[in-house]
């Protein structure tokens, strides 16, 4: 909300800005027993809508509202029969229905965040209906304004660590500097990655997957003389291998570990023991 | 980090987009001593530098890099003689400050999260130098480019309940739609604002302690048609109110207390027994 | 459970020890709406039932267990009746019920964790049915076995803070000992506190304020030589006040704060300029 | 603390019961760097140490104590020598040293939580000196009064789930049970596990492994009636298998899996699609 910059408005030049409401958070989990070996999706959905909202903000009046009750109602009435693959096609039909069914709706944006599981293995084999969580976090965007659908895909919560083969030198150094320069340290972050796709037609499960395993092998194979030269090196790899995404934003925030002062007794300490600072670095 | 729409560079039509780093989560507490009733600031400091980082993402150079560690060093290091009063100036003298450290810092942006403590009264007398925690949580924004500063305050974290006064009728109703219409309602929302001020010259607190107490005024004096409403009546007063203001934005998240059925065990349950949902509603 | 000294059960020497189960996390908002001056009580429930449960883990066996969905709906359906005041006195009520629900119960404990809420004040008067949330959390600990009641209560995430009149010498000094002795320092805890009632009619509104009243007022009147003897002097002082309560156990973790080194940068820090640290100490 | 029985103390009959301090939180990371292939611990340590700290309680006299950043440091010099293999070796010696360290300590016990890291694997060969973070966590427990010592071990954060072969029927039914029975429904628990060795030489590592994988293997080979069956399955099926291992302690809080009510939109959901109730059940 704001002041217009000249008055003008029954309001006084105050004026509404861009609103925006949903439903977060929306637990959905999804079996597909087709067959004796069961598919699971368990995925928490965040809708946002944007729109002409005037009417109910200014004057009270709810009539072109969707209820957010409804709007998670639908979440779970369409995964019946449109969550059957992966999650960027439910969120194009998602997309779809509330750009029809809010009157005011002008843009909806649908989140997925997906807990991974996988199946538990005994005596070797996989089991048909029997899962344990796996580490880390698939998300996916699905935004469209009637205009087209515009998709995205990440992963979140990725924790990667190497023990060597990483540095920090020849930074610059001034009054407030003390950071010792290294050539050996700890290299550990949680990798948030977010891309988009130029178009909407992409095998969405093969990419993730060949994304996540490029993040991590390009991870492995280089000197890192910063974060920031690791970051790009892990992004400029995706865009190469995939010409089907058109940009990606990665994040990096450095978890430091730090030597800990041994020499205090006596004891040296090369690259051996440390301390996880709990602070993050973004 | 992008494709560009047509080839042309080095790298294959790669290019790397807007860049950012900083130190978040440095956790500063102040005590000013001046006299025997001391005054306490308790803060996280979230510093983000922008600017032109492309040496040390391509090549590996850190020539113009500030450390991190250096950023945490410096915001202790100032906090003794420029944090003496409001959050803000306190900010207003970071951001200046790293504009210069740094020789490719375009752009700097300090966020601040003040916890806050009232005095421990003992026999009706305030302590001078004891604390207890209150609810809630004052925020600051300082931008700056080189160009002027822009600065900006908030409030996270108060969470407010009507137990009447109240509801939520005549939204649309279509095939998924399954809530009742009512005139009678808790309303409960964990509340978020931020403002931003039309200069850098302000009375700081003053204003702060006004903003929070008009949301609350506000929001109890009318009936609530729907949160949008409450929530535009909230921003509108503060506006109104606060000619320092230049724009506001609120969210305001229902967290639904949904009557218990409890008419399966013959019993009435006339707004008086409620399940809070965990689920929060953006 | 457990493999028994001597074989001599069908199991061949293992089995079941000591088993509970129950209901946690029950999220109960109750109004009182007698008069239009609103009562709010806020309150998470966690229910646990103890008793011979063999027939369910061995046998899968069902028939004497209460469901934990069964448990629930009774706390909703209960309070409607009987949570007209304190949450200790329908705590009693509780235990009672479950006692004689569950055939198979020997002993139930219900726990409250009581969120409090201020009611807001608009132009110095209290508003009727408007509250925002306050810091810190009331709990209470109800537990019966058929045989008599037991009636405890508590605080929680009470934060409180000393700048100053702390300090911590004349500690053991061996070979890994590097931490410098200080007669000024800042204190700075969570106050967790747990007591039992001598009996059950006790006025527990009243003693639970003055409980927290001692505790506030005891960490401000003396010099503090370490977190163990400020425990102390909160404990005794609560001890002494209230003859109402048997037994009090308060845990204190020390949350440090380091004087920043600024020497470095050849700036004074006389106890100004403080590190808060993450990691507690118990 | 406490009011004695009969008074007969200095102290009004108000007496100090156990007590105990430590350091928490230490967040340990040791890299062995003995050949290109490295090996990773990572590990939260938490010290308590009992004893007759009365002095320090009631007198404020701190001759006798150990400082917890003392505590600290020595977490960090001891792990360069002795953590050299299994988290519950490196236990024994820190208890030992403990033990010996401070005049006043009785007892002595050291928890670790680990956390699991997985190597990076590329081009089908794991990675020397690089890793990603693995789910669930793995946890240890020293104790040790002088007399000797017990060590135990445990899993955390392990999450399961079913989609099929798990029911819930047959139960209580009364005035408040409104679930209805089913012998076919979502089991979801977050499985923790502690249990005690017999001695104190024992192939932890191997031990461990075998546990996490029998537990998994047991969840999946019957038909669970109820989730306390499947918990003492889960238990007797160690016990069975490990003979080293005393006692074991289970805790399978039910994560609800509600299938939605599609039935209002005239769409059947025959076990496929499913709201994740947040609220746990232990």
């Amino acid at each position: 909300m704001a002041r217009a910059p000249e008055s003008g408005t029954d309001a006084g030049g105050i004026f509404l800005g861009q609103t925006s409401y949903g439903k977060s958070d929306v637990r959905l989990v999804k079996v597909r027993r087709d067959t004796d070996r069961h598919e699971l999706t368990d995925v928490r959905v965040d809708v946002a809508l944007e729109g002409d909202f005037e009417a109910a903000h200014v004057r009270g009046d709810n009539t072109g509202l969707l209820a957010t009750d409804t709007i998670r109602n639908t979440v779970y009435a369409l995964a019946k029969e449109h969550l059957t693959g992966e999650i960027e096609e439910f969120g194009k039909k998602l997309v779809e229905h509330f750009l029809e069914a809010g009157p005011a709706v002008e843009r909806v944006r649908v989140r997925f965040t997906e807990h991974l599981w996988d199946r538990i293995t005994v005596d070797g084999r996989e089991h048909e209906h029997s899962f344990v969580r796996a580490a880390g976090e698939r998300t996916a965007t699905v935004e469209g304004d009637g205009g087209g659908l515009r998709v995205g895909a990440g992963i979140d919560d990725l924790l990667v660590l190497k023990t060597t083969n990483s540095g920090w030198e020849g930074f610059l150094r001034e009054r407030y500097t003390t950071l010792p320069e290294t050539d050996d340290r700890i290299l550990s972050t949680v990798v948030t990655a977010d891309w988009t796709y130029h178009g909407t037609d992409v095998d969405f499960g093969g990419v993730w997957r060949g994304v996540r395993e490029q993040l991590l092998a390009t991870l492995t194979d280089h000197y890192s003389p910063s974060v920031q030269n690791t970051l790009y090196r892990m992004g400029r790899a995706v865009l190469e291998r995939f010409s089907e995404i058109e940009k990606i934003h990665l994040s990096l925030p450095n978890r430091h570990h730090i030597p800990y002062d041994l020499q205090r007794f006596g004891i040296e300490n090369e690259g051996e023991v440390f301390h996880a600072d709990p602070d993050p670095t973004a």
